[in-house]
């Protein structure tokens, strides 16, 4: 089921129109389901029988051109028979016969159609044309169409109890929404909050998605006053930018936690064939939800625990945890956790010490952690709580509660619970307990109605507290606008480029490379062009010694390999020999030599850009030589990218030390790379007809950077 | 709760009669509770109703001066009262009781005892006192003790359902055996696989551990028939060896899925701050379950996730895996995870394509994975299962199984269970499904009866695969015995260390180090030593320009950072004004003048030991310069290493592609590097007196590696 934007007016999400469009969708008063069957088991069946058990509270018309009445609901010949105004239709018949039911759904005035039926873009050419056939008698009487071939949507609001959708799980009320590329991951999102007992507000799983986008979905929830945090799960997006502009906005007002599967190259394999088309490990999708603010997730376990923790809890306001523990094993390992998750444990204030001395049993031990033991109760924990909120060190707390055998449990379980309903910060707990006893069910009762995220493992508790922490972090990182340089020269480089267009090349030549570089103020190494033996001698004695040669030719693209590049020639008939051994090498009508001052020392850099088609391009920086070959140690942001990422790209290098100097080595300015990032996504910005830059080497120093070699295509 | 080994008989574990001993641990016939009360939500109260309650099957003796029953049980005033003889007493009175008890217990034949007081070595000095005066007696009369400080110990067999423990699960029969230093941990583990609805065999957390060790119980869980599993959890060992002789026998017979806590700074603080003792971060643990084959986990859920794998399923006997699914996400995801394993996804045979082509609906899609679709029914499945089962290049197969609404799942889950049943290959299923509809929890109890291990989430049924396939390669892997170098002179080497001892050395001087490295034959860059000016320029003849030239005398340690060496001295004058240079900086009486032969280029290496306090050495071994200052990348093994380890170490490097050459830069001969690695593991086994050698540099060349400078700690 993947998600072709074919309408182009999903382009201009998050206008107040659109968002009521998509009311009749979510908040139907009235649902036909055209197709409605009486034979047990079927989609027609299941889905009215969805709607009444959950309790839907507007009109349902099942439409069977047979059937009087399903399941004891009158039922309708045609959508025309109806009585009333229908705001959404399921359609679940086949689909040759779904072009002509828009059309009537249209005349009928319907708002929406969710069109569960498959046989469309997933099945190939034939089912694409009936997708754009269907598409355009939508479009000409303004019917949104959600799917095809997908399961629907769920709006667990009380006020509208619309389970317009053919699975098993029935949310209660809740502020969590969900929306799935995959109906399957849909499906377990939705039951494992209900399996945690957590509520659910929203869900959408839109297959093809050939009109109401995942994009269109995410604004929606954005704006829905009821939705706290959003849920989200992606194979890929086919319009990244949309989905860029929509996530940067709904993020600034909610959390969205998300997880993209296909990470790895069987996995995108995977993904492509049951998706049929998003193909291929895409790491633009992770670099999306890193500039956008959303938090993302390898384990979808982890990120419904997490919701759990989003679903109650206040943001922590810093990275400083309290543990409160009746037992010393499961703090250890939430400490080890926690840690890692990047969360600290300060010390405690010698006033918390002295009033913990006052209040707990004399083999506690007074600390971060706090260990009340086991057979503490619940003015012990009390009393740790109230100290943890007090104490201005601490940020957010985290519980291990054992439901030890000697203990008033429950009376642990109300103390939890007080202190939690002040929302002075954020707290999980874990909760270690046997729910097969009544007596600890009562306890675990008491503190899921006082909305404390319960967890059965301290390392699950202390991730959840972890990403809580995360997300106030990048709530709190403001990356700022893109630096708009304005002493480059747009409208030249314009030329060179339309001058490479004109010559057809896919290639800039070396000459255009540095002029376009030149343009956008991006300094690279002085250099001259040569014809000829004794041209190159007079280009380097104006250069100065020592310099670089390189062959130039319109037939070489990996020069140093061809044996195209010499380096450190220290005087004329050391320039003289290269030229001529590199005229009998290549054998090139229009080979010239493009000859460059040599600086030995200082450090390689390299950087990259790369256009993702509908996204814009991602620039790729890294440390040159080993570093790259070896460890793969580069790091990538979408352009246009800001001063705080161009910074961030630096510090991100497994090897970022290397450019402060170690080892008695000096270190490089940063700032003056850092420019030539943020120029190189200025310039690539500006001309999105760039495919590809290689700047590799850039050389660094402790006063100078710049491109030494670089290779443009278009 | 620590383990502290104080009887001395513990290193003796693994012999027959130690094991018996601990059979009237875990299998006693007579129980007496010392302590018991009628006090409900005492200890002495809790421990009575569990073994009623779990049914044990032999005597219990409530033991009381004043209650003539307890709970229904006839109770003794003294154990002298007790008809029967007893196997086992727990021990639930003040501490400074236990002495003159554990006498009456010798006295009475009692074989063990839990403690389940506090009030002992975890209290300090007083404490330790009186540990050390009940194990004397303990000693005297052959009495074993399990704790103190302790939970206890549960025998889920229904031969014997002895439940000597004050928690709270009552878990079925089964064939995993927990064994946990952290009783809350233990408690917990044990609970998740009660909530996993498989059973557990033998449970213990010993607490202090002053008599049994957790050694010891491994090694009994190795020789009881019944435990097919062991979960350890531990922060740390108080010895070592006792326990790597014991799990090295142990993970050969079954595997032990381990985790130890405590593995960041703060979570070690943590652990110190309960457990009182073991502290700072301490890599040898992780070290040992690399050696002897144990799974390690940082995750506890993933640990018992795993377990449950573990109890029903067979080893894969390789890493190529069958995904057959009923919807696409959740495949997308278990493929991203499984190979993040290690695993594979082979292509499907044409044979087995042909078969499916045949079987399948017209919409699944035939591969790997194989989609049934949503609408696929027990027949669909069960063609796939038969597939994958005969299919030569399959090792294991994962299943993705939603009960959609509109099929048989009863049906499918029987189809599984039969191939399940004849345990051709392992097999996980992650079943997504509602357990609170009543249809749904019958197809979870044919699955679950059947012995297929059902998870939640896709990542979570990947990861227990990865487990098996984990374990199967660590079986798979020997790394042989050490090399025993016979070209050493051990001897000589002795006398040398002697010396060093006899002068009262920390460190070694340079001219003792380079004579130690010789007599094990360890290469180093030749040398001289000189005493003045012109002995330095003579040696420096002798050996041949360039050379090194190094301070040396007792008072300098870190010579470079001193201005101790200077490099590359090409002729007789540089090294005169050297040596004239470092006079004057080092005003020392027993100033001499190390001079080396200076080979440019090659690779810079490091390598080091250091002592572990019961336990042996660790070698460390890196790359030199910025690689393990910058990127930290070093491997560490515990001696005495063998070949297999030697390889590993330099493969399991990050940059280990540097060793084997790149950009036009020639590799190293790894086979010189491996024995320097082997023979610095024999001098430091042969001599546990040396607490620390750095070996920084070792340079290393296409035809040549030898240490360059050296420093020894004895």
């Amino acid at each position: 089921m993947t998600e072709v934007p074919v309408n182009t007016e999903n382009k201009n999400v998050g206008n107040e129109k659109r968002i009521h469009e998509l009311d009749s969708l979510f908040k139907p008063k009235a649902i036909a389901i055209i197709g409605a069957s009486s034979k047990e088991l079927s989609i027609g069946n299941v889905i009215l029988k969805n709607l009444v058990h959950y309790g839907y509270t507007g009109q349902i018309y099942p439409i069977n051109p047979k059937e009087p009445e399903i399941r004891g609901i009158k039922a309708y010949p045609t959508i025309f028979d109806v009585p009333g105004d229908i705001d959404l239709a399921h359609i679940i018949i086949p689909s040759r016969f779904v072009p002509q039911m828009i059309e009537d759904c249209g005349k009928k005035g319907i708002k929406s159609v969710i069109i569960n039926s498959a046989g469309f873009s997933e099945m190939g050419e034939e089912g694409m044309a009936l997708q754009k056939e269907f598409l355009a008698n939508a479009k000409k009487y303004g019917v949104r169409v959600f799917g095809p071939n997908c399961q629907g949507i769920i709006n667990a609001d009380p006020q509208y109890n619309a389970y317009c959708d053919f699975t098993f799980t029935f949310p209660k009320p809740g502020s969590i929404s969900i929306v799935a590329l995959s109906g399957g991951v849909g499906a377990f999102i939705m039951q494992s909050l209900f399996d945690l007992d957590i509520g659910m507000r929203l869900y959408a799983s839109n297959g093809n998605a050939c009109d109401v986008s995942i994009s269109e979905v995410v604004d929606y929830y954005g704006n829905d006053d009821g939705t706290r945090a959003i849920i989200l799960y992606t194979e890929g997006f086919h319009n990244p930018k949309e989905f860029m502009d929509v996530a940067k906005r709904v993020s600034k007002k909610k959390p969205i936690l998300a997880m993209k599967a296909g990470r790895t190259e069987e996995g995108a394999k995977a993904a492509a064939s049951h998706t049929g088309s998003l193909a291929g490990v895409d790491i633009a999708t992770e670099l999306i939800f890193e500039k956008t603010g959303i938090l993302s997730f390898q384990n979808e376990e982890e990120m419904c625990q997490a919701a759990m923790a989003f679903s109650t809890q206040p943001l922590p306001k810093g990275n400083r945890v309290g543990i409160i523990t009746n037992t010393g094993g499961p703090a250890v390992i939430a400490t080890d956790e926690l840690v890692s998750a990047g969360l600290q444990l300060p010390a405690l204030s010698e006033r918390a010490k002295e009033i913990l001395k006052e209040t707990m049993l004399p083999e506690a031990s007074i600390g971060n952690p706090v260990d009340v033991v086991a057979t503490g109760g619940g003015t012990h924990f009390r009393s740790a709580l109230d100290v943890m909120m007090d104490e201005d060190d601490i940020d957010a707390v985290y519980i291990n509660f054992v439901t030890a055998p000697f203990t008033d449990t429950n009376e642990v379980a109300r103390n939890i619970v007080e202190v939690n309903k002040q929302k002075r910060k954020p707290m999980v707990c874990n909760f270690m307990t046997n729910m097969s006893l009544e007596r600890f069910q009562e306890t675990a009762k008491i503190l899921r109605d006082g909305g404390v995220p319960c967890y059965s493992f301290p390392t699950t508790a202390a991730k959840a507290l972890g990403a809580l922490y995360k997300y106030h972090k990048m709530q709190s990182r403001n990356i700022g606008k893109e630096k708009d340089f304005n002493d480059v020269n747009k409208k030249e480089a314009g030329n060179i480029l339309q001058l490479a267009r004109n010559e057809n090349r896919e290639f800039l030549t070396s000459a255009q490379t540095y002029q376009l570089l030149a343009h956008y103020k991006i300094p690279f190494a002085d250099w001259r062009i040569a014809s000829d033996t004794e041209d190159a001698v007079k280009a380097a004695e104006v250069i100065g010694f020592p310099v670089v040669i390189k062959a130039d030719s319109s037939s070489l693209i990996h020069k140093s390999d061809q044996g195209g590049v010499a380096i450190n020639l220290n005087n004329a008939d050391e320039v003289r020999s290269t030229v001529v051994r590199m005229k009998a090498l290549f054998d090139a009508a229009d080979l010239k030599f493009f000859i460059q001052k040599y600086l030995p020392g200082g450090r390689e850099l390299i950087a990259g850009v790369s256009a993702k088609k509908d996204l814009g391009h991602l620039i790729m920086f890294g440390i040159g030589g080993i570093y790259v070959e070896v460890l793969k140690d580069v790091v990538f942001k979408i352009a246009p990218v800001t001063e705080v990422e161009a910074d961030e790209m630096l510090a991100s290098l497994k090897a970022s030390k290397l450019l402060d100097g170690v080892r008695g080595e000096k270190g490089i300015d940063k700032q003056l790379v850092t420019d030539i990032i943020l120029r190189v996504s200025q310039l690539v910005t500006d001309f999105p007809e760039i495919q590809e830059m290689d700047m590799n080497p850039i050389m660094a120093f402790g006063d100078n950077a710049f491109v030494v070699d670089a290779r443009i295509k278009i």
